[in-house]
């Protein structure tokens, strides 16, 4: 099952040696000029996890914004930068035709049991079957690869852009899972965390020539969390403060289904005027 | 003036190559086992902003602690992967007797004037000539390398360690600034952004065995903001929202002295029990 959804089939990557691996885009996942930054996390991650040296799960991953991809082949360069009895450094390299498109650290850990405290209680939303799937628009296929159920700050695209003294909340709740839907695992969790609309298009709802430049998420969830939430949707909340002199912040929470924060993180976002 | 400064003295860096700069510990910064990590991110930032091929400020900067420094000499090894017109993308190491101790990534820009918006405002508390400095204690000598004035969640080293159920607030609220003063710049704005203790401290009261293992900070302040600061105390917030499984994450923010977010970022730090 689980190996022929279109997730596993983009991210299939082919060893060629113990350092290098090579995989072809997928038009499933594509956006405006490239693919979308979450399968290019995605592409990472898969690398990491897939690696016989890997210590355990991640617990951060940093991913870089080089260049576009373009359809095709591309390659990652792997390197084990340091591996210690509790924690692992990885950095990573996507080449395509001579150019780095992409570059990222991925941190792996030994994770056991010690004291727990969550800070902050999932937001009070409704539950994913009482939110209406938003149709998918037929313009970007990477939207048509995630079910969203807007709660809060739904997109807004068609709708006339509004001025400095108009605009929108930053803020957007939603259930999101895979589509088809998959059970939940760390490739899916890193591309999940770019599966939110820029905030400046929520804002402003404007459209102008924009992309994420750098995107860092932390991954709380431990495997029997990840196993636990299965291919049940995912509360997602994302924000932003501030946007000045081409760029802005944008955060972003994931949680399970029961309430966990499996991942939270930020990342930052080039625009053009 | 400020090139006698210990921040400037402490990261000096001798080129030794075009991709390879050389430089030694200080011990103006040293923390338990190793520098403070926002030393080691100065460092970075410094070798960034020395090289005559960047292209305009920094906007992002992560930083993965691999292996503790150790007093003395250390290499940092600086890859320019991709510049652009808009971004440029920097990969570094710092390695020393043959390990890598640290990698970055940085990412620089051409910052022009945009649309600007800031979500939320400056947060209400007395002005930092109403708060008293905090004394600074010997045992760490970096703590004695900023001034600390705490407005809520000061640290409570040498108080009883609290149980699961009497866990303080992760909030901590502060002016602090370079000591002794020396005017903001982008190197002292990358370690200024570590100056937090780290939140299972604040939270619980214990001093376990513990560390920053990643962290990233995103850089909204321009040049003009960066000069308009001056050597005026910076307002820093700090929270964290999950500890699980050996990890915390740690939320700050950076606000110049007339209300503008110069700084956020997050990062992932290793505890013990």
């Amino acid at each position: 099952m689980t190996s022929e959804h279109s997730l596993d089939l983009a991210t299939r990557l082919d060893r060629s040696a113990s350092d290098r691996l090579a995989g072809t885009t997928s038009d499933a996942y594509w956006n405006f000029a490239g693919p979308f930054g979450g399968y290019i996390a995605a592409l990472f991650m898969r690398a990491v996890m897939d690696d016989p040296r890997r210590l355990g799960p991640p617990v951060a991953e940093t991913v870089n914004y080089c260049a576009p991809l373009a359809k095709g082949h591309f390659e990652i360069a792997v390197r084990l930068q340091r591996s210690g009895k509790a924690t692992q450094h990885w950095s990573l390299e996507l080449h395509q035709a001579g150019i780095v498109a992409a570059t990222a650290s991925i941190v792996c850990a030994n994770r056991r049991d010690t004291f727990a405290h969550t800070v902050t209680t999932m937001p009070d939303v409704p539950p994913p079957e009482a939110v209406a799937v938003a149709p998918a628009p037929e313009r970007l296929p990477w939207l048509g690869a995630y079910e969203f159920r807007f709660i809060e700050g739904g997109p807004r695209f068609g709708e006339p852009a509004r001025d400095a003294g108009d605009l929108a909340s930053p803020v957007t709740r939603l259930w999101l899972r895979d589509r088809p839907d998959r059970a939940l695992d760390y490739v899916a969790l890193a591309s999940l965390a770019d599966c939110f609309i820029l905030r400046l298009v929520q804002m402003r709802g404007t459209l102008p020539p924009m992309s994420t430049v750098s995107m860092t998420t932390y991954f709380h969830a431990t495997p029997d969390e990840i196993e636990r939430q299965g291919s049940a949707p995912l509360l997602g909340v994302a924000t932003a403060q501030r946007f000045h002199a081409n760029f802005h912040d944008q955060s972003m929470e994931l949680w399970s289904r029961d309430g966990r924060l499996l991942a939270n993180g930020m990342q930052t976002v080039w625009y053009r005027e």
